[in-house]
């Protein structure tokens, strides 16, 4: 069995090895490629090689190589999986600096920048779909990259290749926490998640099998504790707000529901140590530094201070139901059909799935809650929007996604927008510069 | 037929007198009765002896009295008319002034005011029409009362009383700005309304049954023209913003899309005179002083300075409709049914209807486009909300529906606004202080 | 103003002759092209110079004239209508001929005779709807020839030309019987039609605006009236039919609640006089012998007993309506939108719809009765599956088409009848027999 | 662990009690009470010794007792299942005779006779489930008792007990007969169940995680094999018709697909041996027979040849699942929820479903294919027709139900039917004869 990884070169590689490495007996991966572009290069050798080392330590019969030679790597694959970021960290550091200065939210998947990270990514993947299609067509495409909703759902609606699956370690986040809070196993905890990637809810807590979201609300709205990623703000929710909904927020809907508070955290981290993008260049440069180490053979702990920890571990998880037939449920990104009746069936939405060899099998959520069914049906008319104007590269249509997000829906400041950041982005949108 | 105009003590009473008398040969009311409570009585016999030398004027044969005992005035009522405002002026005030005070938008219908307008008046209404149902179940109940999509529907969903049409005048002075614009006469322009009320929007422009949509737009966006009604500002549209949603926006859509200008406008304004409510206290002071000069008897020309002008010409022309069987188009607020697929079977929307002696008929719409469907289904949400917390008087209720009001949505501030509003209305909201 | 009609050779011809005569004020046609296929020529002339003896004697300026190239009459069509039957009446007896001979119903636009019929016509009226598209864009095709739901949807959906609407004579004759059941004019009559062309049913009877559905169904039942055409049985309804639907039938839902006693009666009056194709051979030979005579100059009476009669008239109406604006309601066949919750958007029902300049407005109906919902589904799931097989040709969609209807149903008989039928109209399906 | 049988008097307690002994170490029951009513006072007695002497050959510490007074045995019931009749096999006799004297399908759960024994089931399991309500609310029903999915429905939404699932043997033995077809392991088959219980199709057929379903339909219409029980007839399915579904169909849609066909080989049999009902009552007397063998202590092989084989197996594993939170996939009937977007929300379907502590999960189906979707919504539309006669006991609404199945739908021979079966049934429809 192979595996590509597509974005090889990414400090976040390391998590997917030891993944693949200690599934080995399960799932019998014996061949992984990793292929980036030529301006990941020298990070591709230095991941690779640790990969290698890795490997060698665990003597597991595994062949690693790397390549820049996309097409020729895909031959025979089983699975790819993506985790690419168009334009690099600079591009990530407009997407956060311009909003920011217009006082509006600046963050890699929401608001103005996740706007234009999806028109950057959107292109790009939909040629590796494409590719795929036509060199190994039987290839699952397990997809990372971010806002990773929109990405899957753009090459599931609009790409020939049909076995697409998105994953995110939000939901694996939120198991995992309320894990933590009720003293259980994560293995005990299964969560009823209703919404969209970065705009789901958890409208049950099964700890066994048995319901106890009551509980659970009523710990996280006594702010007993907290379950945001490393990489977000963390600024808890009130009793009013926890006791009104109902529902298990996720850390993204901060972002939504504490828009000014939010901001002026982000600001003042701005003003203190940059964006987000630097402090996570910073943070990848002592990474690759302690990468290269020709004695490191295992994953390092660093790691775990990026936002992304886990998403491998998903990913992997993953891979091996798919492989193993194991009909488990886990979370992932996929089309609707139905799943949410208020949604329309193309839509890609955040789900606990039945996952057997023929993919994921969503299970019925039926009627979101009337709290928030409009609010999850205009983010996903919204998000629908940014997929027509990733691929069409229409000005009008990259207006109407800005003006139809919740963060900016400003007629003016939407339009000054929106100008900076195609400015800023042109070498990497050439859709919107025929 | 008889009349019953509750809330009979409005300055707008006049101008619903003209339109009685004007349609007099076509529309026989021969008994018209204002309906007013206590703290009214002195207003109720100004606009009252108006009333009559009006109609001694235009020498037509009809009876008109006054009274506050309500129960009594609906005997044998064909039509019933509302024009209420609980907690007056010195409300409406209240509304305006405590969010503006927080940086939000404080407004007679839209945001925290609007959604305390709703909390105080759908219970009165509630009231009025479970008497009808009891009293004089075949009239029809005409409701003017703002926010009049939000109380037709609670009166149409949870009141005994089925036959209730709510009218607003937007419609009406789109048409007519529609035709200003166009040089035609408004009777030749049809616009179809979709969407709610005060967040209609219109789709297609018929002048003598052609669609000229793309010719309104072009001279929309080129800001030739504006039409807005005197109450709320007017900052016209972007010529990029009316190309991309290719929608005839109504003046209220300023408040969602254009907020932070709005609102700056809006303290500027109540910096230099106060709240609107102040502004009109002190215009309807000078109106009844013209009302009790003896020798008035026409609407004076004064009156259609305020919001609400037209909306009595509105109500006229339905109350003819349905007496005559007329099957002519007018865009009034009634129960969905299908009408827009997007929203349930039982939200009120603001709709082209056929009218005819059993009722609206709404001509269907179908989806509305994917740029405002997300929007006007949270809209609808949030509406639904407000009545639910309406009636509930539920404290989480009404903090969730200023969750879901997307110019509020903040964790903190809906708290903190909700609570100060509560206080302020103390008197007029008994179903929160149970 | 020009109209074409393809099938112009008819015996319906002089019906819509007389209808542009009698409306000529209003709609001022100035030129009529009668169109038809080789094998009809002689009717063609038969009819061509009846009509211009019609025009001459009622001294309206009118050219009328005939031709058999029907892309040459197209040029400058204002509106086109169609009345063809390919195969002519010969085929129809087979349509009628072999389901009877297997004890299923053989009818011209219902079970497997009307599917045939739906084959056979629906690739020639989408060629004639490409025509149109290409050389007169602007001009309305009004569709008469049946299954004349079906054949609407097909053309619809599937051809370029978007300006096409059905009528029926169904609703008309519905909206006069009633008239006369209650005594009043047809002006006066409103139904609300819901339903499938020769499906449909009346919800609602409105006299002068007041709902009497009660009383039109308690005379119904009562079996004092029927109010089927010339063309069909007419058994009556059974009281407890009536009371339990609640709903006026059309005539043709005999065939689907009484099957078995229609299957009777047909079955003895094929027996007696053959099918009811040729008893129209018979009819119209004394039709055309009358058409033939120099000093007619009229429409003869004779027309009225074949069953589409009126049909001409509800044309006549509907491009009266479309050229004035007029905004009545007239009930024709047109794309759903939402219009009928329960259908699907893309599907064609017969509604009644107000009528302006930019075609038909369907007025607003809601969820179907659950009575009726999942049969009427069933139907027009039905009519979508005859469309695809139409445009296919494939074997197994036209078997598919077969089971999904209810008259047929029987996996054997299904098989049978087709084959026979297949080879029956060999010469008028080619997409078929590839 | 309790386990309350209701009907404990039935014939296919042995195989329910057979399947709690064979759990014994998963699901530790240890207390089984059989309920019954008086008429079956016998009965109960034979079946419970047997059941006694079963469980003291297995040697499992199970108390077991029986009862007349089912209060009293609801007492601390965590599992209740019911197998009863109502009105008992003389009662099937007429349910099957009536219909087949007038020509049409008399069956158990299908056509007339199954319309009456859900008049007849429904209010005495509304009973029930009241009393579970309110003496062991926590208890789950588990209902076998056909038509099982419209008795499953009329409990969930008309009754206050919640915690009601439907089960049938049709999709375990589709799943065991195609394991058969496919010389695999039953638990290596997962069928993807779409629809109705007694109107399910299969639209996919995973073996070990890859859809087979091309394969199973080609074995299927080579007519190599059949899986119908052993109560319905087994006529088998065409190559064309297979080839044009392409979906599997179960053994009940020869009923509606294969009427004509049925009928002659029902009415043959019906001359020959009598009713089914007739033919079970010899088969019956027999068993029970062999029951009273004081040495008999296992479940006799001739129990298989009864039709409701495996019911009990679905249910002992179905109970396994409940208890021990097994997230694996049980076929069951539950409220749909959005399952299939075309029925409504409150319809019961038969769906697979993850089964946890929490009850069942079902599996998103989104819309069903366009060649059943709109037979399916029919029969649903049918089976709550149904079960609003059973709860309104009026004459009406029965007849409707008459009227909207797909297997009679005759104005004339419904009310023929109706008015038999009513008074053939008398003693047993309290609800309709007040």
């Amino acid at each position: 069995m192979k595996l590509v990884i597509v974005g090889g070169g990414s400090s976040y590689t390391p998590e997917i090895i030891e993944g693949i490495i200690t599934r080995h007996h399960s799932l019998p991966i014996n061949n992984i490629v990793l292929v980036d572009i030529e301006e990941g290069q020298e990070k591709l050798e230095i991941v690779g090689s640790l990969a290698k080392r890795m490997i060698k330590k665990a003597n597991v019969p595994i062949e690693l190589s790397w390549t820049l030679n996309r097409r020729e790597a895909l031959q025979g694959a089983d699975f790819v999986s993506t985790q690419i970021r168009v334009g690099g960290l600079d591009a990530r550091a407009k997407d956060e600096r311009i909003p920011l200065s217009h006082g509006f939210i600046g963050q890699e998947t929401n608001g103005a920048g996740g706007i234009f990270k999806a028109f950057r990514t959107i292109p790009v993947l939909m040629k590796l779909a494409e590719e795929i299609h036509e060199i190994c067509p039987e290839a699952w495409l397990i997809n990372f990259t971010n806002p990773a909703g929109i990405v899957t759902e753009a090459l599931l609606n609009h790409s020939p290749h049909k076995k697409v699956i998105g994953v995110c370690n939000i939901p694996f986040n939120m198991r995992h926490s309320i894990a933590e809070i009720m003293d259980v196993k994560p293995e005990d905890v299964q969560i009823e998640f209703i919404g969209l990637n970065h705009f789901v809810f958890g409208r049950k807590v099964w700890i066994n099998g048995v319901d106890r979201i009551d509980e659970v609300l009523e710990k996280l709205s006594s702010k007993e504790m907290d379950y945001a990623p490393a990489n977000i703000v963390n600024l808890g929710w009130s009793e009013t707000f926890i006791k009104s909904f109902r529902l298990l927020p996720n850390p993204y809907h901060q972002y939504y529901f504490q828009t000014k508070q939010v901001l002026e955290k982000d600001i003042a981290a701005f003003k203190e140590n940059g964006t987000r993008a630097e402090v996570v260049q910073a943070l990848e440069g002592t990474l690759f530094k302690t990468y290269e180490n020709p004695d490191l053979a295992d994953k390092p702990a660093e790691l775990e201070k990026r936002g992304g920890a886990y998403y491998s571990d998903v990913a992997c998880s993953l891979m091996d139901s798919l492989y193993n037939n194991r009909q488990n449920i886990i979370t992932v990104n996929t089309l609707n059909n139905g799943t949410i009746s208020d949604l329309p069936d193309d839509a890609v939405i955040e789900a606990n799935c039945l996952i057997n060899k023929d993919g994921p099998l969503p299970i019925s959520i039926g009627s979101l809650p009337s709290s928030i069914k409009g609010y999850v049906s205009n983010m996903k008319a919204f998000e629908q929007q940014v997929i027509k104007a990733s691929l069409s590269g229409d000005y009008h249509d990259a207006y109407l996604s800005f003006m139809m997000n919740p963060l900016i829906q400003d007629e003016q400041v939407a339009e000054t927008m929106l100008n900076e950041l195609l400015e800023a982005h042109k070498d990497h949108l050439p859709q919107f510069f025929k």
